[in-house]
């Protein structure tokens, strides 16, 4: 396993593989690698002659009150992560690296960001959309790996490769869940003892709205009124959001129909966990 | 020499070519092609295994004060002069095409812009550069070709390029000039007879200019002076501007200092004719 730390030798491997006929499966992180990006890792090695990784925690999508020092790192540690999982190249630019200087262009997404957890994080999406624009032109991939726990994320990213042609298949993989259906997150280990045996009645009030829209169900309101309720019922936690739009567009729908996306966020005393679930109505 | 319409039958071309080791050069145009594409053509010819040429007429980069559907078009002649060129594939896509929806990304340039023509066209680099993006990605090449008679495009896009890090080497070409110096363009023919013989004063200006370079003066103010006073005392066209920047930064430069560009545009009766030179001050 190789580690580059220059856009321009990265270029320069990558441009060499790809002549000789290599497809490049890419995993992009801000490191401090979970098991989403293990699954994701496992996927990539699974589809490609060469995995790349990158780990870079990207200033431009934090916000003024978000704190970037504070972001968790630890390179040993996902060094030997990606050594275990087959990992060909990681890519581990500095911050002066990837932004050298003032830039003459800027991006905007102005669709999709508005809702969910954009809705509180204004600008957070600008920064992912350039950074990966970056990204997939300097790793020059066949094929880019994203967990569906940020849905949202996957949902802009689907946007960016379709609105500038990117040549790269968009793979986006399941949430990994715990043996109780708990969506895994580095943050589940602020739940009290209390709150870790509540908080499977998340994705369990997923599966409710999903066994309505089973049964018929077709109204946002009542589905969102019936995982409100199971929430309230089973858990401590105060719901921050339950929305439901089409996938990946992120519009609205009184009435659901296609491929959708049903997503909550619910605060607990120390943790504020978020999970969510894509289905296509017409194939229920 | 093939035409291709669609985005991905170019994007599975240009990969294949790709991952069997070729070179791709690319002439990225708006059709009606003149002498200074078949510079571009031909050195792109020189320079790669495959060449590419693209024509569209990009709706983007049009203001509402501009009319898109007057702009000259003949895509026989074009295809004429690509097959005598060499050119292996031509990229003609319908704006329906290379636009199918809303977007939901936004590309705006921020810096080198609001000078020269573009501070009459806003709005234009965003839709060069949008289209760019997009083409990059659909023709992958390692080489693309710009013409520097639009010194300022030829800027915006080493801006484009360099933010986000395309594998891509610019090739900038000279301006391409008739005997007495006039720079080609499609509008000189709408010069009489007597501006047609007034209009190489414009590139003797320039080359005033230089030579008072040559002799130490670096004030921007008098060698706008010693340009205007050429316009002005040999030719009856009125000057629009006289305009020197750092290049490609396209900054002001009280005293000029490294490389440097010098433009001006002059309005005759019936044609607006444009000119420049790119000098680097500390190797004169």
């Amino acid at each position: 396993m190789k580690i580059i730390r220059t856009i321009t030798e990265m270029q320069q491997q990558m441009q060499t593989l790809k002549a000789e006929g290599n497809s490049i499966g890419f995993v992009p992180t801000m490191g401090f690698l979970h098991e989403g990006h293990i699954s994701l890792m496992k996927k990539a090695r699974q589809d490609n002659e060469i995995v790349v990784l990158s780990i870079f925690v990207n200033p431009l999508q934090f916000g003024p009150a978000e704190d970037l020092d504070a972001y968790p790192r630890d390179f040993d540690r996902d060094h030997r992560i990606a050594e275990m999982e087959g990992v060909d190249y990681i890519f581990y630019p500095t911050a002066e690296e990837m932004y050298p200087k003032n830039a003459s262009l800027k991006v905007s997404v102005i669709e999709r960001t508005n809702v969910l957890c954009g809705k509180s994080r204004p600008g957070h999406f600008d920064g992912v959309a350039t950074v990966l624009i970056k990204l997939f032109n300097i790793v020059q991939p066949a094929r880019a790996y994203f967990g569906l726990k940020d849905a949202q994320q996957v949902a802009v990213i689907e946007g960016l490769v379709a609105d500038f042609n990117f040549p790269i298949e968009l793979i986006s993989l399941e949430i990994v869940r715990e043996e109780d259906g708990l969506a895994k997150s580095s943050r589940n280990v602020y739940l009290n003892k209390q709150e870790r045996k509540q908080a499977p009645e998340l994705f369990k009030s997923l599966l409710l709205a999903k066994a309505a829209l089973e049964s018929g169900e077709r109204s946002s309101a009542r589905l969102i009124e019936i995982i409100k309720k199971h929430i309230n019922d089973n858990t401590a936690g105060v719901v921050d959001y339950i929305e439901i739009y089409s996938y990946p567009e992120l519009q609205s729908l009184e009435k659901v129909t296609g491929r959708m996306i049903i997503a909550l966020a619910v605060k607990f005393s120390k943790a504020r966990l978020i999970d969510n679930i894509i289905l296509d109505v017409e194939k229920l």
